[in-house]
């Protein structure tokens, strides 16, 4: 190998860094927009923002930065594609090719119209008012079919919009896994139903003070190795998980006093994105190898933390007499069994991010459904919420009461995340299948749960997947890891034998 | 005028805007940096910081830029100087040829000189020990000479540095502004020593609760007219105000159970600089008409809601019944006379944040003699704390028992900030000087202070002072509202008026 390779790669790496300390502007900038702005000031945040992904774009489609990639990937350092230098190479290629198909224009014009329409939704949603945040949409629409048909596409627009988050994904092979997930989901939700048990939710709706809330939440996150000098909680409308530099992820979540769920499982949920984000390797910041692999692997991080440990009854038999110290009026008199049980609800429900484990996944499938339909001009955004409502009444036998809790209730159309959705779904999948492999290989992870042991679980998501960034394709990774493709069945088998003796079944 | 004409000023225009962006993304960074930020996160922080300031300046320096506005200039639209395009030209050029004439390997020396040094000082002040810090101001002294001879000056270079915050003020006339402040405000401070009167102060020393203080300062800010519709506050180390964009001003606090007076009359202050900056033209963000005209002027409005309002007879008269309900225990058996006594004891004291209105400037003289001396070489480093400790003796009797209460207390010299003290005795003057203007226009302030109709001075300054932007430089902007040119005598007139009775002189 010859030094001035060394140092073509070398100059490519730099190059890649300092677009990423560019694009760690740009996640300060929408951390502080969801947590922070005042609102009058969101339109000129939105012209900050666009500035700077205009400049993380630039850098990116740099012609001699394509030049240094394309001397790469034709050389040995390229042969091993999962060699450091290998996948490294894979990956920054990966990215700059679909940089360079999208115009400034148009990258520019999404981050502000993302910006307006976030603020425009929060509006909207206030108010339950879809009409409001229509032209909005329609307008997101319109510029996510213009980056469609830039990148390109073999079989369906949709999975020009999937590979951003879930790169190499098509939308005929999810809608074939999530087919498969909902053929077995749908009996096993029905025969809960038929069960005649109901946990008393009630007791989860007694008066939980915010105070304690976010002091029990903030503990825990730390307890399963939430890092908290290296990151931050704050309270927000819709939360999220976002890494602003190699020591800097932040977690964030909103409070309701009468409703323990919301922000208890919801920092688990952010805790667990954030535990995958402080468990890549810093020294790969900016660069592939420090990068995580997908969005679906993402969400299968903070479903583990979030479902399979959080609700799980070892986790509360190892927390709940602090849960009852921290809420003594509200859980002194419940019986472990029983908040577990309420924790465990399951029941069609109008909002996804209160879903139970159970029905989760068809929340995903209405959604996965209808923004395929929008995107291909199949619904009109007036048609919207009528669709919506529909799907709702077939797939949960529900009927939303307004839009705010039914159209309305997600940020991801306003923000331009066409694509995503998915990935929470294969997420649930991953997670259940990783879990069982950890179990195995760790001798039973109830037991470890029960006395209170996150470490050897973190430590093996770390060194089996944290660790990993972009190594491998996200489908190659879990393929390695659980030594079988991603499949519905690990999760099917996880859900029956929770909620079968739950239920009696 | 030519149609080409409008359309180079509009390009120009442009130009500036964009380049305002950038500096409101650093901004952002910067706040958060301060008030958010996980202290390991602090080193790449910083990375993202000199990136974009190097963009800022980029933008400012592209020679197409120079290239327009050298025509503008030229031009019929630059021929009224103080018309909105002649403002505006020549405010921009101003800026610009400051810019380009700074080599971008001495901006980024001082920069980096600014981060160690910083780090140094925090470092030696804990220490109380000068000389683990003087390497490193040696080093920005040395720097910062550069500076000034890359700029140019007629007289001193000390004038090419003061010019970054007082744009077009000389060395030689704050000397003699100063000194004549100076000569006033000796036999001021001698006679209110030798009243023989002394508040009780312990009232302020009592237990405030943190969140009671904070309740009741946001109330205050808002009562005089900080928009938290367009701003925020929030606690943080070492108080400031900064700006984001034309919505987005943030003030910020440090909060003292023990110390009243620390974050109320830290809140009035920034929300003074807040109230400039919200009173700022939102169609000229970016440019010399939405842009704060000098240094001293923000200081001084910072500095009248603070003292000549907030620490007024009738302000407390207006605000006292509810400080008390705020604070029952602190303040319940406190007479009104007592506290509004204790909050303006006139004492020397070592540290300049912490003085009273009398005896504040004296400390901003002995700042402004010792760094011009430093600058000119006329004082050597090693022998600063020596001179630092006589200039107390000198000019306040008194005696500072260590480095850190004594030649260490501030930050600026450590962050480059040389020229940027006697901004802040500037301010003093003017405060007064257009609060005596006021209260003659508005027909006697205290009437309205002690009614708690703040609108009026806040109309009139927005009027005056702050929808002007730059349209005239500091002086004669002052000059055309006042009718005067800048003078220590308003200054002198309030401190009497207000001193005199207190202390029975």
């Amino acid at each position: 190998m010859t030094d001035n390779l060394q140092r073509v790669y070398q100059q490519a790496c730099d190059h890649a860094r300092q677009s990423a300390i560019l694009a760690a502007v740009q996640a300060a900038l929408e951390w502080d927009e969801r947590t922070m702005l005042p609102p009058p000031a969101a339109e000129y945040r939105a012209e900050q923002i666009a500035l700077v992904s205009g400049l993380v774009h630039k850098q990116w489609v740099e012609p001699r930065f394509g030049d240094w990639l394309a001397e790469l990937a034709a050389s040995p350092l390229a042969e091993d594609p999962y060699s450091d230098s290998g996948a490294t190479i894979r990956e920054l290629r990966r990215q700059r090719d679909r940089a360079v198909k999208l115009p400034q224009s148009l990258v520019e014009a999404i981050a502000r119209a993302a910006v307006l329409g976030q603020n425009a939704w929060q509006e909207a949603r206030r108010k339950a008012d879809f009409q409001q945040f229509r032209p909005f949409l329609e307008n997101m629409l319109a510029l996510k079919r213009q980056q469609a048909e830039a990148i390109g596409y073999a079989q369906s627009p949709y999975d020009a919009l999937l590979d951003d988050y879930e790169p190499a994904a098509l939308s005929a092979e999810v809608t074939q896994v999530l087919a498969a997930l909902r053929n077995e989901l749908a009996p096993l939700v029905a025969e809960i139903a038929q069960s005649g048990r109901r946990p008393d939710v009630s007791i989860l709706a007694r008066r939980y003070a915010v105070g304690a809330q976010e002091q029990f939440g903030r503990a825990a996150a730390a307890r399963i190795g939430f890092d908290f000098n290296r990151g931050r909680l704050d309270p927000t409308t819709h939360p999220f998980c976002t890494t602003l530099g190699p020591h800097d992820c932040r977690i964030t979540t909103r409070y309701n006093e009468r409703h323990f769920n919301e922000s208890f499982f919801g920092i688990l949920h952010e805790a667990g994105h954030g535990i995958y984000e402080q468990g890549l390797r810093v020294d790969q910041y900016g660069l592939p190898l420090g990068q995580a692999v997908s969005l679906g692997v993402h969400e299968s991080q903070s479903r583990l933390w979030e479902n399979l440990v959080g609700r799980s009854l070892p986790f509360w038999e190892h927390l709940y007499l602090e849960a009852q110290r921290q809420f003594p009026e509200a859980l002194g008199d419940v019986a472990l069994r029983d908040f577990y049980f309420a924790a465990n609800d399951v029941r069609p429900s109008l909002v996804r991010v209160e879903a139970d484990e159970a029905t989760y996944n068809l929340h995903i499938v209405i959604r996965f459904e209808l923004e395929q339909a929008l995107l291909l001009g199949d619904l009109s955004v007036g048609d919207l919420p009528g669709a919506w409502n529909e799907a709702y009444r077939k797939y949960l036998s529900i009927d939303p009461t307004d839009d705010a809790v039914g159209v309305l209730q997600d940020v991801h159309w306003s923000a331009g995340l066409i694509g995503y959705f998915p990935t929470y779904a294969l997420g649930n999948l991953c997670a259940a299948q990783l879990f069982a492999k950890a179990d195995e290989e760790l001798g039973g992870l109830k037991a470890l749960i029960a006395a209170g042991q996150f470490l050897p679980l973190r430590q093996w998501l770390g060194e089996k997947i944290h660790s990993q960034g972009q190594r491998y394709p996200a489908a190659e990774l879990i393929r390695r890891v659980t030594g079988q493709p991603l499949s519905h069945r690990p999760l099917i088998a996880y859900l029956r034998a929770k909620f079968e003796p739950l239920y009696g079944l």
